[in-house]
Formats: structure tokens, C-alpha cells, sequence
């Protein structure tokens, strides 16, 4: 998933030139999400399943044969991303016909030694993470996110940890639920609308909170395009409102000393992760 | 953080035992992602920091700044995380006090030999990510997801990849972004309200989609537990008003055959990737 390349990696036209399973006890979530990354390094199309729970000799076994008819019939070793635990289950799919990339043995060893202690080999299981305060925070923080999505109230506000503004479209939703749902950030977002840019002044009750206000603008031209999907055609996505909007949003932000970065060409995940920076808030102390 | 240990991993009375860091020159949400795992395995706690967007060599030695004094003041090498992919940036982390875990080195090489290509080198990066389709849908589910929260409408149910239905406080709604935010899934979803039970029928307007249809219930103590929470004391939050709607809604979903599990002990990523498997809806396909 990389650009300034001549065949992007998800050309429809490019046949997948490989096939990549993520083998896990657990969701599969860590071996698919560092699976992604690796792959994201090379410009070619892979076709991707996912075989989670992989919690029994019985499965690791139907793991293992749909390994081998693939590489039978594509007579190419699967890639086989590997978050397997137990050590016979992770040995018998190791024996497959797949290229095995094994994310524990590779780097929890290491680090037994590290620490002078044993690991518990649970690893993707995470059991009973539903009593743990980390995951309840997590809880909290996305119906907060929620709550307080697109301005709804006014209620609560000296709870949240960042309060995002911006022009309607700009990312605010995604990426509030996104900093709830990975980071525990009681996430608040108020759109700015033509009638704040008319008071000249941010939207109601949010002036105490400045400290706390984190602004997100865009590019008119993106912002046009995002809009007239939509709805097409309307003076809520004519480029020349959306430069009236974008231009009154920013020098507001500039205004009021807002801290604010551009969402244009950034995923929610980039977004996320620079607010995080900017606001410093750190929850996670495990 | 696993369970089934006397002295629990997030306990708040153990001191952390070692500094980790995660370094990127992106987001570093694959580096945290995949370091959490490798250290759930341990039952011991850690300090955390992220050090994202390392991508000019004075970041990198201000990165090697914080590791070196970290290893200095608590007397043990701090564990790293590491997705840099320059080589210059990612030497120089490596030559650090810490002990390095090379996420690239370790996997990117070896598929080099294998797939006869070489890599991009931009992991992390996602540079215009939000062109893609996957991001797109991923968009558009989010919004649809969020449109469709809590049975709001019933508009456009045909375009939903999965409808998730249960009593109040299963897990529907943070289940529903998950699916939308991590896979890109529609997920729409609806109470079953005492009205529903009266009737001893699924919410109007669903009853064409079954098929789609898929079911959450939760233990009644555990579901007046989280309900006490947040009404504590009302009729909503106690146990036998719990165990009437759970047992109404579990007889309602035998009856009409719509496929359930139970949130009970379950994270979000656990059910999300569950209900994957179940309705097997295959978005991504790179």
C-alpha cells in the first residue's frame, strides 16, 4: 500500500502474487496487523486469509492442509504469519509447506533471557482483558466519543481529554472514535459552522477548554471532492464555499492560538498519532 | 496482561520492571501493536513511550538521547521496538543502550530472497493511504456504522454487511465501530427493548435481513454490573430485570435462528473477529 510506484499495489488489473495466511490462537489481529506492514513493503498484490483461533491440534491440522493446498495448487510457498503459542501447534504448522515468519519464537526467547523470567505463553489471548482497567478506560472513552460527537452536548467537556474542531468533513468523527477506540482519549469534536465564522468566534462553551482544543483543517479541493460524494452537486461542496470555509476555519485556529494540522493526505491512524503527540496525554502505564 | 496469575500484570502495586520504547518513522501503531503482544507475555509491568514520525537522522539520535539516558538512570538496557525502516536511522538506533527488537530486519530480508523483489522500504508510511479503496470503504463504514447506531434507521439496511442486535449494553456499539474502523465492515445495529419482547418480535424493518443478522448476549450479573454503572440503583441495572431481557432476547434469537455469542469475557477485537469468521465477509483483498 505505497505510491510513487508505476503499478500500486492494489491495481485491480495486478494479479495477487502470493497468498498470506495469519495464523493466531487469538483474533489474529497482531500477526495481520504487523503482517500488513511487512507486505506494505513490497509492491505487489498478496491475497490475504485469516485463520484465527487457531486453539487445538484439530485446527492447527486444517491450518496446515489449507497451507499445502495452496501451495499445491500455486506452486508457490504461502506466506505464513505466525502468532501461535503453543509450542506443538506452532511446530506442526512450522512443518507446513508455507514460508513460516514466527512472531513469538523470533522474539519473546530473546527476551525471556532479557528478563530472567518465563513467558506465559497466552499471547493474542488476552483473557479476562474485559476486567482490566486499560480495556474499561477504552469503554468509556468511545461512548464519551460518541456522546460528544459533532458538537451534541456541551455536558461534561472538563472530562475530555482533547477537544477536535474543524470545518464539517474534515476528519473529526473517524479520527475521535479512532483516538477512543486504540487509546482510551475521551475524544470531544465540534464542527465549525458558517454562523461561527459570522460571531468570529469559536462555538459556545468551548473557550474555557482552549487548552484542550485541537483543530484539523484540509485542503478545499479534498475537502470539495469528500463532500460531492455526499452530496453532489450542492454549495455545501462547491469548491468555492469550501475555500470560504476552510479559509475562515484556519484563521480562527490562527486567531485563537488553536494548535491544528492538516488531514489531507493523512490516514486517521496519522492523524491520531500526531494529536497524540501534540497533546501529550499518556494513559497507558501497564 | 493475561489472567490466571497471583500478582496480575497491571497490578497497581508492582513497580514497572523495564522501559520500553517504540520507535517509527510512522505512526509506530505497528510497533506498539505487536511490542503489547510480545509483552502481554510476560506478567510484568512496563513503561511505555512512543517515539513516532523518527524520519530525519537528529530525530533518531534524539531517540538514542532518551534510550541512553533511560539506561543510565534505571541500570537495565530498555527494550525497543523498532519499525525504522532507513538504514542509517535504524543502525543508529540499533547501536543504542537498549536492547533491539528489529521488526523490518528480522522479516522484510528474508521475504526479499524469497519473493525475488526488493522492498520499498516505506513501512509504516501508508503515504497517500487515503486514496485507496480499503481506506475509502473504511470511511464509508465508519459513517455507515455510526448512521445506523442504536436501530437510528432503517434506511439503507440492504447496503449493511452485518446487522448486530441485543439488549442494552452488550457490546453492540463498540463491537459496530470496531468492525467499521479495523475491517472496513457496514455494521449496523439495534436493542432489543422490552417492547420487542412484548411483541415477541425481532425490531420491525429486520425481519427481511435475517440472514445478516447476528446476535450478542452477555451473563446477567455481568450485564447488571455494567448497566449499575452507569444508572446505579434503577430497575434497568438490576439483576432480575438483567436476567428477564437476556433470557427474553436469547429465547427471541433461538426462535427466529439468528446466530449469537456471548460478550461476556470477550474484548471488542475478540467479538469483531468472531462475527468475521461467522457471516465470513471478505473485504480485503490487496
Amino acid at each position: 500500500m505505497s505510491v510513487s510506484v508505476t503499478v500500486p499495489a492494489a491495481s485491480p488489473l495486478a494479479a495477487p502474487v502470493r497468498t498470506v495466511f495469519f495464523v493466531s490462537d487469538g483474533t489474529g489481529i497482531t500477526a495481520e496487523t504487523f503482517g500488513h506492514s511487512v507486505l506494505s513493503q513490497f509492491e505487489l498484490r498478496f491475497k490475504q486469509f485469516r485463520l484465527p483461533f487457531i486453539d487445538t491440534m484439530d485446527k492447527a491440522r486444517d491450518a496446515v492442509n489449507r497451507i499445502n493446498e495452496t501451495f499445491e495448487r500455486e506452486g508457490n510457498r504461502p506466506i505464513v504469519f505466525s502468532t501461535l503459542v503453543n509450542a506443538e501447534m506452532s511446530e506442526l504448522v512450522r512443518k507446513s509447506n508455507g514460508m513460516h515468519m514466527d512472531l513469538i519464537k523470533t522474539f519473546v526467547d530473546p527476551l525471556e533471557q532479557e528478563l530472567g523470567v518465563k513467558s506465559t505463553h497466552t499471547i493474542g489471548r488476552n483473557h479476562n482483558i474485559t476486567d482490566s482497567e486499560e480495556y474499561k478506560n477504552r469503554i468509556e472513552a468511545i461512548n464519551f466519543s460518541l456522546a460528544h460527537d459533532d458538537g451534541q452536548t456541551n455536558k461534561n467537556l472538563d472530562g475530555a481529554d482533547v477537544i477536535l474542531v474543524g470545518v464539517s468533513r474534515s476528519g473529526k468523527t473517524p479520527t475521535s472514535l479512532y483516538l477512543a477506540m486504540q487509546y482510551g482519549i475521551k475524544a470531544a469534536n465540534y464542527p465549525l459552522i458558517p454562523e461561527d465564522f459570522e460571531r468570529g468566534k469559536l462555538p459556545g462553551g468551548l473557550l474555557e477548554f482552549k487548552h484542550k482544543i485541537f483543530g484539523l483543517t484540509i485542503a478545499p479541493d479534498r475537502l470539495a471532492e469528500v463532500r460531492n460524494e455526499r452530496r453532489p452537486g450542492s454549495k455545501y461542496a462547491a469548491i468555492e464555499n469550501c475555500r470560504y470555509e476552510i479559509n475562515e476555519a484556519e484563521s480562527m485556529m490562527h486567531r485563537e492560538g488553536i494548535r491544528w494540522m492538516s488531514s489531507t493526505t493523512k490516514s486517521i491512524e496519522e492523524i491520531a498519532a500526531t494529536i497524540l503527540q501534540e497533546i501529550k496525554v499518556e494513559k497507558r502505564f501497564y
